[in-house]
């Protein structure tokens, strides 16, 4: 007990509660004593077994009590995987103040209108140069490259030594709309000496470096040269490079940009409006404008690049779209990877948008679309600059952090200086030491499922999937219960299992087998045991209809005694 | 009318019934005068919008009063997306003869004894210099390359002239465990004029050539010379060269291999007995004498690198697997491609696989997998080598066969003469001309799902989709036809929605409502119009419960007069 609390008072906690097992959801706690300070506060989308969820965010449960303490709350930049959980968590923390990028905190702000019952946040603007105390801690910042300007790495120096943080970042020595990666202010931050790194590993599998954004532009700028029509660009509302390029592009070629989806149109307002976007005056023209000029003079940069029910792009294939529609000519780009698990919605877009006449370029032809995550050389140059004692890979799924913990090893940190954390998992480090307590910390998954947050479950979730695939077969049964018979005929009610018009038959069946087991298991007794008459039903019809349809539909029967 | 006749008398009629939207479903009709004759018959795995379907097959209805002129169906190779459906299908086609090469003929037999009550098949065995008479039609054979061995395109000469039909195919100059593709045998069947060229797409999108599978075993070497402990590799079952490949590099290394997998082991069998696998005796062990040897003298070849529920791999990291467990040191090759779908449960199966303590290889890191398909510039020396008039580009999705389209204009051949077709569409080939005609007949999916085979429509897999989004709320309703009140308490079956459990106070106001609903539109009248009632109720408690929660469950409302 008294090691417990020796160790709580004399080293610092880093407590991941999301973001070490999966691509995403990134929240990190570091708790010195009294002094909490959390790193982004994101969320993540759901898995392909967890149908109808809309996102998850983290378990914030640990901090329930321990809200007086939380002195800040610091978003290295504005992707939804870092800031998507505030609406939902900030209130539940007390509403600290938020310290972010003005691009960053654009982005917070203008979210958080969507939540109307969410409090209004006390967000703090910083400049890269800014150094704030946020209780023990000193916090610094340094500039990073990432798809998204503005986005900013973290240097925290604590009672036990100076910790780097990287945020999201790859080194882009030709950026557009933005400075490349400050390679000297690198090395100034190592010069005390880094007692921990945390760096990005969502990359951390591909070799080599990553691609320059201008090197996209390049390619984009081939396809601006050729298409003999209209240019029709899909790519995520967030990558706010991509639109830059996207703008220079459309100057140089004399060509008129119509951006519409209500993602991208705010993000691009509030880029704008900050001044991390530069264009023309004119150069943007509202959507509805775009067929008053000849098709070779326009570009409709949109959302939809994941093939998105009710984004532009899939209403323009759909015919739902008021202003534009498909023509012969179009030549349609997809700038952005593809989310694990949107692949075949992306190929039937795709092929619906070449029948409706358009020409596709997409990623797997050229390279115009480059993640925002360093790869293995610019992972290595990281840790090469930084020169950390110890080494916590961050952001990923395990593969990922092992991987980035070769690289480190690789570089000549020892493996026992390389911790590969755990959701939940409590790091302690000390002035000397760093290790993984056995304490853990609420970590599970927080489901937000419309307006319901955490009350969706594994047993919900359960019962989503065994209906998706072979549906349910609700059995409902009057009974008599003076004579323990049926009345009448059993109703059934079933969806998703077979087409019930054309199962007469089966239907017919079954009911016979219903009223045969009821009349077994519940005459002739004075108290009949329902739970087990309705077990029986459920075991034996279940059984029927899987040897008859080789199908297990959820079988639910409904006694009613009457 | 007579036009028609004429046409159909004197045309000959080209119809996929699968495999020109998709990738899959393989199966071309020709049709001339009286004689038919069907090349492969094959199944498509089920998109993301069809849960609980197993496979999707061709529609054969077209050929159901044509049965006696079927004079024969030619198989390319043994591959599902080529062979599935002709247990299903070759009872309805009246069992016409099949022709197959050995290794194809084999797996095709096999496969059927899984069908108990499909007919015993009328197989032909067929090599590659064999010429066959099938009504009409000259059938010739030609080698090709593709990851399966004993694969063929087909000549086929018409009374219209010679067609060429080239299955799945590319170049392989250096293959593995097959001799590579007899360029000098293309050249000479196009020395008499080539009419058409039926080629395939799958891989048009790629730049460049595809990669030799000599390749593939080169890097696979290399993780073979430095792993420290066993190998366990998971691919295709049906990747029966990368098997070869493996026990090539097995012997090398001085290391024996345990096959594991229903479907690897029936199929190395098949390829052993028939020649297509070579090994020394001794090579191949059983996987429970897998621990007899010392760890750095096993490979493990299994299948489920698609992360399949029931696969060898997944059974051995949810420690079900009898004899093998994950140890540290253990070197994990993912041999395979990610099938569009799958990707996130293989990430998450990579990451279990690291945390037990293997390293993982996979496909994104170096080339341990190549295609069966011939990329861009294989595509190209297909058209150039057989020089065709008329070129209709096949297997793969609408933007696939338009990209093919591309490349054989870019060799010369005029955009006349390229014929993007589409499922169940007519194409008419006659002595001089090619046209899709204005016919067009049943092509839809025809869906198999447990026992049933074409019972699962539209209105099924809505139901199921819904249900999986927001789950299903059943209310049972029993009511006093006297009164038109409701008795007692309204029942609540819901499943996929909320936790029941922790929604009391909601269901509470539910039955309330219902018990409302019910009292207005009822009682005071004489015959109550429950149709009505039933809506009434639906309408309302789905506003409700969306108002309450943002889901939209499926409400299914059930009165039972008493």
């Amino acid at each position: 007990m008294i090691k417990t609390t020796e160790e709580k008072m004399s080293n610092l906690r880093i407590i991941a509660l999301g973001g070490l097992e999966e691509v995403g959801r990134n929240m990190t706690v570091f708790e010195y004593k009294d002094d909490i300070i959390i790193v982004d506060m994101g969320l993540q989308f759901p898995e392909e077994d967890m149908p109808g969820i809309d996102y998850i965010i983290p378990n914030t449960a640990y901090l329930k009590d321990k809200k007086d303490r939380i002195r800040g709350i610091i978003i290295t930049h504005g992707h939804y995987d870092h800031i998507g959980a505030i609406p939902h968590s900030m209130g539940r923390l007390g509403n600290p103040p938020i310290y972010a990028t003005p691009l960053t905190a654009g982005i917070i702000k203008k979210r958080q209108e969507d939540f109307p019952q969410a409090p209004r946040l006390n967000i703090h603007e910083i400049k890269e140069t800014d150094k704030i105390d946020l209780g023990c801690f000193k916090i610094e910042f340094f500039h990073v490259n990432h798809n998204i300007p503005d986005g900013v790495g973290i240097v925290i120096d604590t009672p036990v030594g100076r910790l780097v943080h990287t945020g999201d970042f790859k080194f882009d020595h030709t950026p557009v709309g933005d400075k490349p990666i400050d390679i000297s202010r690198l090395k100034e931050i190592s010069q005390p000496g880094v007692k921990v790194l945390m760096s990005d590993s969502t990359s951390a599998e591909k070799p080599g470096h990553s691609i320059s954004e201008k090197e996209i532009q390049d390619n984009l700028e081939i396809i601006f040269k050729e298409a003999p029509g209209r240019i029709i660009i899909a790519t995520f509302a967030s990558l706010i490079s991509r639109v830059q390029e996207v703008l220079n592009l459309a100057e140089k070629y004399d060509r008129k940009v119509a951006i519409d989806g209500y993602s991208m149109k705010t993000n691009v307002e509030i880029a704008k409006k900050l001044g991390y976007l530069k264009s023309q005056k004119g150069t943007i023209i509202r959507v509805n404008r775009a067929n008053d000029y000849p098709n070779k003079k326009i570009v409709i940069l949109c959302t939809g690049a994941q093939g998105e029910d009710n984004a532009v792009l899939m209403r323009i294939v759909n015919q739902e779209h008021r202003h534009i529609k498909i023509q012969k000519g179009d030549a349609i780009i997809f700038s952005s990877s593809v989310v694990p698990g949107n692949e075949r919605t992306v190929q039937s877009l795709k092929d619906v948008l070449w029948r409706q006449g358009g020409r596709v370029y997409h990623y797997q032809m050229m390279d115009i679309h480059a993640g925002g995550h360093g790869q293995e050389e610019d992972l290595r140059a990281m840790l090469e600059l930084i020169k950390p004692k110890f080494f916590i890979p961050i952001h990923g799924s395990y593969y990922m952090l092992k991987l980035h913990g070769e690289i480190a090893e690789a570089v000549g940190i020892p493996s026992k200086n390389i911790i590969i954390g755990r959701n939940g998992k409590v790091i302690l480090l000390g002035q000397k030491s760093i290790k993984i307590s056995e304490e853990r910390v609420p970590n599970n998954y927080v489901m937000v499922d419309g307006l319901g947050v955490g009350d969706v479950g594994q047993v919900v979730l359960r019962d989503r999937q065994t209906m998706a695939q072979d549906g349910m077969f609700v059995i409902i049964a009057v009974i008599n219960s003076k004579t323990g018979r049926v009345y009448g005929e059993p109703d059934i009610i079933s969806r998703g299992f077979v087409y019930l018009r054309e199962s007469k038959d089966l239907l017919d069946q079954v009911r016979r087998k219903i009223k045969e087991i009821v009349s077994h298991t519940a005459t002739s007794e004075h108290t009949v045991n329902w739970v087990y008459v309705k077990e029986n039903i459920r075991d034996k019809i279940g059984q029927f209809l899987y040897t008859k349809t080789q199908r297990r539909p959820m079988v639910l029967p409904v006694i009613i005694e009457i």
